[in-house]
């Protein structure tokens, strides 16, 4: 999408490879949204340590990276010997693999890079068919993307009030986001709406991510407290949800995702309001059966007692304790919004019944 | 209540007259939870002043702070003249109304004092009424609170997970409470029980009050973002929710309580778990219609862009922006939970059916 730097406005992809240097270049997402800066790795240890370092994140981000990441260090290799290639294939997948251990992106995204590879005669064209196949991977991410904005962006009218939850934008993605790509097609298509954003507590990412994206596009919008939504859909003044996800059950259509959204669920449904989840397909867990069985990370406790910002004197970057410095928090981090509570889940392949995943499968399986 | 300080266990009330220095006692709450503190207002425009920037805040304790501001402004006045007498107290009183000018406690408050007064023959005696009256005002603030933690420390059992919202707590009012004097009652009775503090954002009065005050009376506790409530209710966490609240309407038994205070009501609802509203019996607005006519404050935006605490390192108190420096909030401080979502109001009197407010009107209204 496009960021504004100096007045001038310029398009950027959240991650890239830069095939002259070997370099992956990545938003440094850590600095947002008080600093724009690119972050140039050298090598695939590097782009491991910004995946673990959460430079960047967001499942098809950090997917496209792992891409980038074991392209980079495959392209290292000097020497003919294929064995001796594979070795150092796989030293490099597990270094990227270890450093986000329960993200399935990064995984999925480097076993399609190596599978590709795989056809390769000699190392040369292996190393040459990686390339190729990591930026397939990326701008597949785009596409999908698109497309979810495509048929996402039907129910987004002039006048229309959506709410969105976290950050599932171009941050999360490798460009257009997945909730954020139905609004980005409706304002290409000339529609005004506008946007609340759950600033998404214990981490921010809706006052901080989502507020900073919806200002570079121009798409007018207010950040509120997560405790304010219920009152807003009380009043009439939110008309739509669309929130992201990190797992959809493709057997039940239950949704995990960001602590925080199943409670803006249970309020939609009491206030009629439709509910929906953009995704793209690598988001459907076809093995769990019951959204129960999908596992809570209990994150720590010192993201409920304070929060980080700018001071707002220095302009520096500061962590302040907000709560009582002895008490204990409770920290989940996702919650699970049970298919009932969804309208629909926007993918690229259309928009589906949550309950519908299953009998429609075959088409929703990505070929691996 | 019981605050250690350096070790040593002592009893506190949040507003105390000094009637040998003429001076209204107030813990300085806007230094906890990091900072203890008493502050002495020296007269009663330092007590209007510590009503309006926030010194003291909560329905019960600012009422019983302008009780003991005008009775000490009072107190001034040197002459025997009555009419001149009443021209002082006058100007005191509006000097203490402006301090807050949409909270009807100070209002209600003070409106007691002179009614008391106004049966003296003299200003001598006017002014020993004064006297007797505030400390009247404030004992009967503490028996209400008594009352409703006898009444509501029932609902508590051995074992019950108790959620609470903002801060209705000692410190809200002269003391023990109004939602948290149930839980007082309760571990009186030595009963074994946990409580959930939201966080309540924007300005996290769980995270800072509620939570200093449990950890001050040893009830055992958490923090929570406020986003995570819904999944610690659908897990079978949480198995009774009282919150306090700014008004309840006598007509409908609908509430009106800080931000957020709806959502819990309605997840409450979907989990089929009590949902309890703790006040005292000048809590209640007989004159209203409907939730819908009371009127919702809109608070600064900065409230939800930003946050307040104490730098980690330095341990400075600090105020920084979280949210993306450009993009606005809408910050509505208030929201009103409709009666049916409300299992009971417990008051001084007993634990009513909020619908059943108005035909036990006469028990209700207090004598004025």
């Amino acid at each position: 999408m496009n960021v504004t730097l100096r007045g001038r406005r310029q398009h950027f992809r959240t991650v890239t490879f830069d095939a002259a240097t070997n370099e992956v270049v990545l938003i440094e997402q850590r600095l947002l949204p008080h600093e724009f800066k690119l972050v140039r790795t050298r090598d695939y240890k590097e782009t491991a340590a910004a995946i673990r370092d959460m430079i960047v994140r967001g499942a098809g981000a950090i997917g496209a990276t792992a891409a980038y990441g074991l392209t980079q260090g495959v392209r290292t290799f000097r020497g003919q010997s294929l064995p001796a290639f594979a070795g150092h294939v796989r030293k490099v997948y597990e270094t990227i693999e270890a450093a986000r251990p329960t993200a399935v992106d990064p995984v999925n995204a480097m076993n399609g890079v190596l599978s590709v590879m795989s056809t390769g005669e000699n190392v040369a064209s292996q190393q040459a068919l990686a390339l190729a196949a990591a930026e397939e991977f990326a701008n597949e991410d785009v596409a999908h993307c698109q497309a979810i904005g495509k048929h996402g962006a039907k129910l987004i009218r002039n006048g229309t009030n959506v709410l969105t939850h976290c950050n599932a934008g171009w941050l999360a993605f490798v460009d257009i986001g997945s909730a954020t790509a139905p609004m980005y097609a409706a304002q290409a298509a000339g529609r005004k709406f506008h946007v609340f954003c759950d600033e998404t507590r214990p981490r921010c990412q809706g006052a901080s991510l989502t507020a900073w994206e919806l200002t570079q596009q121009g798409v007018p919008h207010h950040i509120i407290a997560d405790n304010a939504a219920g009152h807003l859909m009380q009043r009439g003044e939110i008309d739509l949800v669309i929130v992201g996800s990190d797992r959809v059950l493709g057997r039940t259509g239950d949704v995990a995702n960001k602590i925080g959204t199943y409670t803006k669920a249970v309020l939609a449904r009491r206030h009629k309001i439709p509910f929906y989840v953009a995704i793209p397909l690598s988001t459907i867990d076809w093995s769990l059966k019951s959204g129960f069985d999908i596992p809570i990370e209990e994150r720590h406790e010192d993201e409920v007692l304070g929060a980080v910002g700018r001071d707002l004197r220095s302009g520096k970057r500061r962590a302040i304790r907000i709560a009582n410095p002895t008490s204990p928090a409770r920290n989940p981090g996702f919650d699970v919004t049970p298919a009932d509570l969804v309208t629909g889940i926007i993918t690229p392949m259309g928009i589906f019944n949550p309950q519908d995943l299953w009998k429609r499968r075959s088409q929703l399986q990505p070929v691996r």
